[in-house]
């Protein structure tokens, strides 16, 4: 069993306005000191293999796939191995 | 400047239909060795401010009263120095 760890963010220069609105919020609720908030998207897939090239291949091909926007987006990922079983 | 890194997961007996919806559709596109998908909340805030004591006491206020719902979810962040300026 082979666990991916994926993040999907904007890019830095995408307006981000969920973040906007979190950090809007956090003001009003008196937190002074922050200054910026960026809401993403974090993605666990468990993979039913051990062969960890494999999971590699496929989890860049689901990145690139199905799970980030190339336009607005960029991803990265962590492979770990996990004890079998459903997480 | 320091930098919280946050995450929002569903609670592990959560049913996420968000993941659920993931997994069939990779499913349906041959991936058929993805046993489960978890969909989270990735959260970046920046705190103009260099006290970590600070920043860890705000990060975990904010998690509580507004990032997360203790009913369905929980949360976990990391923090780390940063150089000034926006991210």
């Amino acid at each position: 069993m082979i666990l991916a760890r994926i993040y999907v963010c904007l890019k830095p220069n995408v307006l981000d306005p969920q973040g906007k609105a979190v950090t809007n919020s956090l003001r009003q609720l008196g937190y002074a000191s922050v200054a910026e908030t960026r809401v993403s998207k974090y993605i666990e897939i468990s993979f039913d293999t051990s062969n960890r090239e494999q999971a590699k291949l496929e989890t860049e091909r689901i990145c690139r796939d199905l799970l980030a926007n190339p336009n607005t987006e960029h991803y990265s990922f962590t492979l770990e191995d996990k004890e079998g079983g459903k997480a």
